[in-house]
């Protein structure tokens, strides 16, 4: 049995009242503010009931029904009852859900609960109807085993968020994404208590909803993908059952190509322009000179204002100058602009774009919005009742909390970074030592994970996103305290197989990607291979090959995922090996066995790279896997046989390790640090063990 | 490697002028008409290009953009072209796609096209650019691949349907089929050149498609799952995308409890009524003895006319009188329905339905509309200008021909039923030897596979379809000639792979369904019991255990598989074993690696139940597995031996096949009747080997 079974084993929990809540927690994520486990529990069976009392809003009766039918799926029991109703609210049931008033989906809007699990009844008590919904996957997480069938551990858990604002970004411009691949990450967000979509609606690759005032945004600037109002509404009410906020953002004035191909009117150079297919930074930015640009704002946020309820809107903003060199070129060579910006005493492009911003925000008071921006909106022009949403960095957020803006990090969660799961989730957005006083600690709302999209398609955007994001889910929900990276990764992978009961494919996908990759082959090979590679960091990939919005996304660099939990494995193994004083224990045998497969993985791949031509940029990473995994293994038998390598087999194994540390296709090996550790252990031997 | 490598492999085709079709065919499904090899093909690199050219529908653009993702999806290669336009139909380019006119989405149309690839361009010519999407789906099935990369084998192939009705069943209404699972559906159809989806989408379970005329039949009808309008809309413009029409199935006057819960006036007997839960065949039908509901189905109709705009539309009409003793009751005891019956010297039930349907024809044709029903719908007093589809038999399907009738045979295609892929695959439904005139033969439109949805759910739907009803798809487009079993299975291998381009869940959930099944543990014991298990056939299932609409469809009997792969490998190795003189063959040693894997599972899945009491239920059904096992291994050492097993052994080891056979949870395994001829076989050693 492997680590999970142990898991589900331990039946009976005693409350611990001296313990951080992480401790005890066992599979909850996020972890709950307060929990104590105390009793046996209530033991699941065809006669479990649910019903529903107090005031809310409908969209508890239709969560309650889901959550019955998902315990069903996953036990294999045959309740009785088919749909929660309002009617039948009378009378007792196995799980009580009391709602005390109806939830509003906006920011700030009670999401707490109790939950007591108790062996004759399950009670959960809830200010809102919100909190109820909360509640309601904190026991879908609590369902446990042992050998007399499914209970729920006798547990108090009395739960509130940290902070306010939980969201993740998706991007549906560089790539579109359908809608269901929107509404399976709403489930997925409520699975984990994050409670704001941020959607990225227009770029310069793309806008992206149905515009009846401008229709030519959506019929020129989209290629044809693009969201139906009926769908942005289907999503909208899709989020609000799940008490999840939509924020939609619409780029402006820069990222706005796919605006100006429908009215190259609004740009600051003559056109015409064309829908943008590389990635990048790029010139085309919105006049800020004219009328006719508010105006045309004015026109089309008010019908946006209509669509998306939610009071708050985002502008972008973001990389008109960028600090890598970028300069707003299109702003300084018209002349129209210079002698606006002349006449209104505008000392510079920052102060354009603040007269611009002070514009847009006039705009959006007046449809009752309450207007959000990347760091760049910042400006000491700018009135405070704004929100900065911070992807430069801790400082940038930091400041704008002390300016009196209310303030979102998002800098840290950038997940298409292919970043480590435990960076994410040690990035608190308000560590005790932040230099805020504490009416300044508040202007901290929360933050957001970023899924931008120029490298993920809707077959691959899922696998970016989870389960990383259930990390960053806590650090927003849990309270500061929780940080046991050890404890994460355990209950992470609880929660990652949990999360495929809405559709995610981050699991799914990986074989399918690999079996088209192996052509109809037997993917094992590619499997032991593919299972220690990541793609390359941060926007490397961009810049090892010329992508374009019609790359294919169906590479090995695709099918790897972020965060690799074998090479993961691997690397704790070494560390243990290399920390531990017995020999033959078990971190040497489990990497003798990682290595030895490695070693002979070569051999059997080559003969499906022989027949797939799309594999052939990754032979020779897989070669080299191999003659690292070899050396490794002559490390380990040194190690463990307090033998000291000569210096010249050092060097010349370090070299082979760099040669291996060499991406290939955009994808790396994430095994070379462990496997240097062990190589340069076995030459000093003094160092350790 | 293995057998999949060794077709990939073979590079170079030569023409075969002596041979069928289908033994040259090598990976295409459906095989085309008239096809032969020669030369080397054509070489696919990044400078691949694509133009189109002649006159056709806009989808053929936008289809042949897709075409170009998918082979880039497939290769890896970075082509350069982003979308095919109208505009850039001038040059020359590597494929050249023409067709002559823009194809109607309509029964009858030209779908036939030329492809010839040589060995410097690809040209695809098609009457009608419907013909052109068919021909492009065959350039995508023919991609092959060797140790110089991708291409197109050398080719001539000039292709045609044998039947112009080739359809899918897609029963929305039993368990409702949100938008995508209908879609991803379709772009499969279109890989097989299906060219109908047949949209079951009333039912006593569920009414599923908004109504603006009658609201209520969807508020109340449906339990909130319905298609809106627009999605209506956007699944039927979806499907003409691809060259497919949609015939909508409304079912009345039977199968139509959902319609009475919204409109009691409606029907027979007094109401109130409510969604049926439960499966089967119930009283709730129509009243076909007042204006009312005629009046009713007028402006139902009316809207939904609209709505579908193929010109023909399935008004079910099944089971009113069931051939297994149910009796139309509602009506027998409506004493104004036997009045009526009386005054219109109406004989029978069959009569009243006759009359009934008259009615209704009468209103469909009011709106251009050709009616289709069930078998039950045919009577001498209908006109002919009607289709009929067959579900009880092809006897059936031939009378109503020979009446004149145009019909469909659906007998024979019912997925739902488990069948293996071969059973449907032989089903003709046109025999050479049909006692049909020429001109009645004519009135055999095609067939459709019947997905009905008691047991599916969207998490498992696609296994049920796929890859099953490809096999279905060739026999409605191949020459009846085609009809060699094992190259048919060959062949759907490497196309159900290809299946899992368009987001079809046949194969991945497998895997998915499993780890939830093992909560998390180790799947492969699980998945080495699961490979050979199925469901049990046609409606044991339903008869076993009490089901409704919201019983789970997540536990093993899910997960298991129609035609388990893996079952019937083995069967066939015993054949191959029981009927091959040598001993110690490749055969026996397949046997015995399956027989030893099999004896030892249990052991291992035994852990994992212990741990998951959803599978408590295939305990003993591994516990057989294992047993039968062990006494195949003893049978196979005897025959391989040639030394005779005494009748008690074979007397005794028989009881523990019978008793391995008999399903648990619904499932049952797939090796038993194997497992009998290797133990009767090792008691009677003169008759074999």
């Amino acid at each position: 049995m492997n680590s999970f079974h142990r898991i589900f084993l331990l039946t009976f929990f005693t409350c611990c009242p001296g313990l951080p809540a992480q401790d005890a927690a066992i599979r909850l994520m996020p972890v709950p503010a307060q929990m104590a486990f105390s009793g046996q529990g209530f033991r699941l069976d065809e006669s479990f009931t649910l019903k529903v009392s107090g005031v809310g809003a409908d969209r508890l009766y239709s969560y309650a029904t889901r959550v019955l039918r998902r315990l069903s799926g996953r036990t294999g029991l045959f309740f009785s009852q088919d749909f929660i109703r309002k009617s039948d609210s009378a009378g007792s049931a196995s799980l009580m859900i009391k709602s005390k008033k109806e939830g509003q989906v906006l920011l700030g809007e009670d999401e707490s609960y109790t939950l007591v699990v108790s062996d004759s009844v399950v009670i959960l008590d809830a200010a809102t109807d919100l909190g109820a919904l909360r509640g309601l996957e904190t026991l879908l997480q609590l369902l446990s085993v042992d050998g007399n069938g499914y209970f729920f551990p006798g547990v108090r858990i009395v739960d509130t968020p940290r902070f306010p604002w939980r969201g993740l970004l998706i991007d549906a411009c560089r790539h579109f994404m359908p809608v269901e691949v929107v509404k399976r990450n709403l489930d997925a967000m409520a699975a984990v208590k994050l409670n704001v979509l941020h959607w990225h609606l227009s770029e310069d690759q793309g806008f992206r909803v149905e515009s009846k005032v401008y229709p030519k945004l959506h019929e020129l600037g989209s290629d044809g993908f693009y969201y139906a109002q009926a769908q942005i509404k289907d999503v909208v009410d899709y989020a609000e059952q799940r008490g999840i906020r939509v924020v939609p953002e619409f780029d402006v004035p820069g990222h706005a190509t796919s605006w100006l191909v429908a009215y190259p009117e609004l740009a600051s150079a003559p056109g015409p322009y064309m829908v943008e297919r590389k990635w990048g930074i790029f010139y085309p930015v919105l006049n800020p000179a004219t009328e006719f640009t508010y105006t045309f704002l004015s026109r089309f946020f008010g019908e946006m204002a209509q669509l998306f309820p939610d009071p708050y809107f985002h502008i972008g903003g973001d990389e008109i100058e960028h600090e890598g060199g970028h300069e707003a070129k299109h702003w300084n060579e018209n002349a129209d602009i210079q002698a606006f910006m002349q006449k209104n005493g505008i000392a510079d492009n920052a102060g354009l774009q603040a007269y611009f911003n002070r514009r847009v925000l006039e705009i959006l008071t007046g449809f009752d919005k309450i207007m959000v921006g990347w760091d760049e909106i910042l400006h000491e022009d700018i009135p405070r009742n704004i929100v900065i949403q911070s992807w430069r960095g801790r400082d940038s957020m930091t400041r704008a909390a002390q300016m009196g803006y209310r303030s979102l990090l998002s800098n840290g969660y950038y997940i298409d970074h292919i970043s480590p799961t435990d960076f994410h989730y040690l990035n608190d957005p308000l560590p005790a030592d932040l230099p805020l006083s504490e009416q300044e600690r508040k202007n901290i709302l929360g933050g957001e994970a970023t899924m931008w999209a120029e490298f993920v398609s809707p077959e691959t955007i899922d696998s970016r996103i989870w389960p990383r994001t259930a990390a960053i889910a806590e650090r927003l929900w849990s309270p500061r305290s929780v940080t046991d990276v050890d404890d994460m990764y355990r209950r992470l992978e609880i929660i990652s197989l949990q999360l495929e009961e809405h559709g995610l494919t981050h699991e799914k996908n990986y074989d399918m990607l690999l079996r088209r990759l192996a052509g109809g082959g037997d993917i094992a090979p590619l499997k032991t291979l593919v299972d220690v590679l990541e793609p390359v960091k941060v926007y490397t990939r961009g810049r090892q090959k010329a992508y374009t919005s019609h790359s294919p996304l169906t590479r090995v660099v695709d099918a790897a995922r972020p965060d690799a939990k074998v090479a993961r494995r691997f690397r704790k193994a070494v560390d243990r090996f290399l920390t531990s004083t017995a020999s033959g224990d078990e971190a040497e045998r489990r990497i003798v066995e990682y290595l030895s497969r490695w070693r002979d993985n070569h051999l059997r791949l080559q003969e499906l790279i022989a027949v797939s031509p799309i594999l052939a940029e990754i032979g020779s990473l897989s070669e080299d896997l191999s003659k690292i995994s070899h050396l490794g293994l002559e490390a380990v038998s040194s190690i463990s046989q307090q033998k000291k390598r000569p210096d010249s087999w050092v060097k010349q194994s370090l070299a082979s390790v760099k040669q291996a540390s060499k991406p290939r296709g955009q994808a790396e090996l994430m095994v070379v640090a462990a496997m240097e550790k062990l190589i340069i252990s076995a030459g000093s031997m003094q160092l350790q063990r």
